[in-house]
């Protein structure tokens, strides 16, 4: 039978479930990434498993989330990880090393592999090739003990691309393309592959900006084939011998297909507050621009970044613009410095950054009061930069680099001919910061910002819930559980975590749920959009939340909802919605039948009178987890 | 008749007051600097008194503090700054093009001239030949005015150099000496002179070292000839115009005097915490170290990083060490750009900061609980790193060095043949960063973190203050008023602030001082050391404190009390600081005829009929200020 790229991959490592019908599919991991604000409940959780080394091909541990460090909380946290990884067989990257999905596609990654990462941009590693997804880092710890992981089975939808992106116009215009066609729900349940003769014209690092963004569509996950490109860049890496010639079979068949004409492109930008909020830059020529900020997972490559500094060379940003730049790894930083383009960066006014996430987690260069910020990152969620009223654009490093010159938002098209970054025949490959495995007998460093993981309790049949908080669409896991440079620091402390739970949304959430005891979340489309982060489950679990009624989920937060024992429901009807007030109560009767005879069912609303249908859509799997309290005690049992 | 050098320099600036006799004497202040954190506040001062454009020959505004930008409060501030010093005549160093002190020797510094700065290390400048010295942002304001600045007419003490400094001992160990020798208590109400013939073999960096930790002795200034040194240093930064030859003449007198030979010194450490607790690094050299933190304006410069990159070359820090360095200046950053140094330094596991203060002010990079962290900074006060439970430990860029690639303290003479870094013959000279004045029409950007500044009550007569708290001996502006990443960023916003006073020694200060009304503070020896910061006194000021009484002050501290209308009083029998509880009121009647009669008077302990003999050393200017309710009033006052 023909198969896509994607189906060669599942297939090869499909563990339970059957591809194309429709359920749930359980995949063998070859490769784990942490990052450090999901990673020390990551190994917290690994080590509850209780399995002594990961059974993976490659786990690597990366510092690149809380390198500020404002408190003694991020260098402890940094300790608790360097020792975990000794201990259970990790790669540990060391702060200032880079951006993980930078350094995983450089140092790591492989066609053809499986890669589950406790982040939600993991699937950059899919422009080499990988079938790479994002999850909570509890997945991503039962995957480091050699668990399978599982999944809905995905919709595979082909992308076709065709001629060649013209002057100035950039990979990054390519993903906000696909995110103005099909809006930040447009991918939930889906797998996109890139095919079609414009595939060729993109290089590794180019593809790597289309699949890491395209997190944002809510994909599962996206993927390039692995073709000369791909050999070129790993060859290029001193890795020629990862690479493997992996591409759909002719005639393969899709679920949808989408085409993109890559000539027709122009440069665009995804205006406040979401990604897919896309229009033409041209359209915003009059807008003033005070900060301009290059780098994140995105847009931090060395052709990104060669890309800015020719743009820049010789000329110095407008006075009224801030300009920062953090190179996504310690590769390209050093690269930038041998050849000169750190230096005509620096000559323009850049100020440079550690490579790290930095500004796009809102760690840091938080903009001015009711600021225009250019970036050249993944998300823009209101408040994200650390700027309750700032207006934060997503565009390509032409655009961000051409309006630092002005002040205004430029199209990069004014600027003449282009440049052409051609990839280097040698990346400089420097991996002493990368530290190896160590003894099974490290001893764990544990700071006193490392507490205890709390567990869920175990579901009870007959449930009175309150309202904590009535919520509309688009909620992102960011709403839920803020970062930034003030929260981030708690990843690894829930007790102090927990009193940000939609601290952004709503001051009085914590203190009512810990009041309610008990609670119930409503909301509507697309719950729990963006960042991967488990918190956004674990947290609320933590306060009492037991289930969470929306008209739909975002994919990894429902699987986070899950392994923390919170039971994700959906409206049959949507209109009920309505029904439900600020202070309504919930009674759920017999739940445990319930979810084991139908996938449907009904739930009263307390004091109303009416009853409202419900839709639970869970595997036998996730129901025996939900009963458990959560996949921690359900991994535990099963393995007693 | 023979003078010194500080002798001449003051004799060319004297407005007020007599050289020698004792008193308090006013001078012409040619230079000003400020930093951001201190800035917004000086600024906000010489708005109030009015004057359209600065009367210097020269004034700078310098972002290098609030860099990290957690919150939109920093990015506030610059926009506000960017346009005072447009309006005021004032140019402006933007973000990223390095720490006020390391950048105004490359590239303003004159020999000869006068310098006023709001930060306490602007003596910094003394390794150039100027006259240097830190004050509040309120005396920089009235400088930037045109008024004289007043100052205790000084001892001058003249350090003798001998001798060449042995390999690997540094210019930071001849003043970890001086402070070992003389605490730091033992430079009030002096200025340290350096001659002899060991100062030809100093280079103005190494000068600039020595004089910026003078300021840990609680010194008034340092300063050292302009001799040939000067002249080279001067002609590499394209400024050879700018020297003139200065030193003191043949057989000048001194007050005191004080011989070092500089080839028996060794290397030499400051142990937590504080910045005279000094020893040999020999006797440390089983201690595991955790950090190591390069940079500050103490030893940033060209040579010092050049240094810590001639070691580090070809090697790698220690996996259990953090080595973190921020260049001081972009002209620093882009020169090892340049010539692969920064290369080296990268390929060693350093993590480069942007070219700021940094971690020396507990902005970013606070250690792990209770690391041990090596830095080539001034100050090692208990807790100014962020963390709590730290050991901060002050060393030269050799012995921070050395330390990283073992994970011990390490004595750099274990190193073999030293390494010599010749001066540049000319440095990277690039000053777009730095933003001429522009018109007197620019209007001013006042974001939402920038609230009106707070105005002295006029002190009345008859007083019955309530001890707010009473402390120790040697208590810093940093325990006053804290600083770090979490509070820095509300210096222009001093009702939020002033929730802070105090709050690492005694969290419920500021609510028992606003409780308590008006109320007094007493402390012992060497009150209000360390930074120059004028919050210190304004916010307490804004709390109610009228009086402080202590054993002794510390110059700046004492000088920004009186500037806001804080009456400063000394024990004339310092056991009656033991008569003085918790709780004790202390009475005074008739102040205003008590401060003009004589130097001397006596205040009642309430409840004990006991009274205490204080003494307050102020002149007749002092007590107009402080019965004015502060400088700004009395400076208004005058203008009438």
């Amino acid at each position: 039978m023909k198969q896509n790229l994607t189906q060669k991959i599942l297939s090869a490592h499909l563990i339970s479930g059957e591809l194309g019908a429709g359920g749930e599919i359980g995949i063998k991991i070859d490769q784990t990434l942490t990052q450090d604000a999901t990673g020390t409940m990551a190994y917290l959780q690994f080590e509850a498993v209780g399995i002594p080394r990961v059974k993976t091909e490659l786990s690597v541990s990366y510092i690149d989330h809380n390198t500020l460090q404002t408190g003694f909380e991020n260098a402890d946290d940094h300790a608790f990880l360097q020792s975990c990884a000794s201990r259970f067989g990790v790669y540990f990257s060391r702060p200032g090393n880079g951006i993980c999905h930078q350094v995983h596609l450089e140092r790591f990654g492989k066609p053809g592999k499986t890669l589950l990462g406790s982040d939600s941009h993991t699937p950059t590693g899919g422009g080499i090739g990988m079938l790479a997804m994002g999850a909570g880092g509890l997945d991503v710890a039962v995957a480091m003990g050699g668990g399978e992981f599982y999944l809905p089975d995905p919709k595979v939808v082909k992308i076709n691309l065709t001629g060649k992106l013209a002057p100035w116009v950039s990979a990054k215009d390519v993903i906000l393309e696909v995110l103005r066609r099909l809006s930040v729900k447009g991918g939930v349940g889906k797998i996109f592959e890139y095919a079609g003769s414009g595939v060729s014209t993109l290089s590794v690092p180019e593809r790597a900006t289309i699949t890491n963004m395209g997190a944002e569509l809510g994909a599962t996950t996206s993927v390039f084939p692995s073709d000369e490109q791909t050999r070129i860049f790993l060859k290029a890496q001193g890795r020629e011998n990862d690479w493997i010639p992996l591409e759909a079979d002719a005639d393969a068949v899709y679920d949808e297909e989408i085409c993109i004409d890559l000539s027709a492109l122009e440069p665009l930008a995804a205006q406040p507050h979401m990604p897919d909020n896309v229009v033409a830059v041209s359209s915003l020529k009059n807008i003033k621009v005070n900060q301009v900020a290059i780098g994140s997972c995105t847009n931090s490559s060395y052709r990104d970044l060669m890309t800015a500094a020719a743009i820049l060379k010789g000329k110095v940003v407008d006075p009224s613009v801030s300009l920062v730049i953090a190179p996504g790894s310690r590769q390209v930083l050093t690269m930038l410095a041998n050849n000169g383009a750190l230096t005509a960066l620096l000559d323009s006014g850049a100020r440079i950054l550690e490579s790290a996430c930095g500004p796009c987690i809102g760690m840091g260069q938080s903009p001015s009061s009711g600021a225009v910020s250019l970036r050249t990152f993944n998300r823009n969620f209101e408040g994200r930069s650390g700027t309750a009223d700032a207006g934060v654009y997503l565009v390509s490093p032409e655009v961000a680099a051409a309006s630092a010159l002005t002040g205004y938002f430029t199209d990069p098209r004014t600027l003449g001919p282009t440049v052409e970054i051609p990839m280097p025949e040698n990346f400089r490959v420097d991996d002493s910061l990368i530290i190896p495995p160590g003894s099974p007998d490290t001893a764990i460093v544990r700071g006193p910002n490392i507490k205890a993981l709390p567990i869920a309790p175990k579901l009870t049949p007959d449930l009175e819930l309150p309202v904590v908080i009535k919520l509309n669409d688009n909620i992102t896991t960011d709403d839920i559980m803020p970062a930034g440079a003030k929260i981030l620091p708690l990843r690894s402390n829930i007790p102090a975590l927990s009193e940000y739970v939609y601290s952004k949304i709503d001051a009085g959430f914590s203190a009512r749920a810990r009041q309610l005891g008990q609670s119930i979340i409503v909301a509507g489309q697309n719950y729990g959009q963006g960042s991967s982060r488990e918190h956004a489950a674990l947290v609320p679990m933590y306060l009492g939340v037991r289930v969470v009624l929306a008209k739909s989920f975002a994919r990894i937060h429902k699987a986070n909802l899950i392994n923390f024992g919170i039971l994700p429901l959906t409206f049959v009807n949507e209109s009920d919605y309505d029904l439900i007030k600020d202070d309504s109560k919930l009674i759920f009767t017999n739940l445990t039948e319930a979810l084991s005879n139908s996938v449907e069912f009904d739930i009263l609303l307390s004091g109303r009178n009416a009853s409202i249908r419900v839709s639970h859509n869970l595997t036998e799997r996730q129901i025996g987890i939900i009963l458990a309290g959560g996949l921690l005690n359900y991994t535990k049992e099963a393995g007693k």
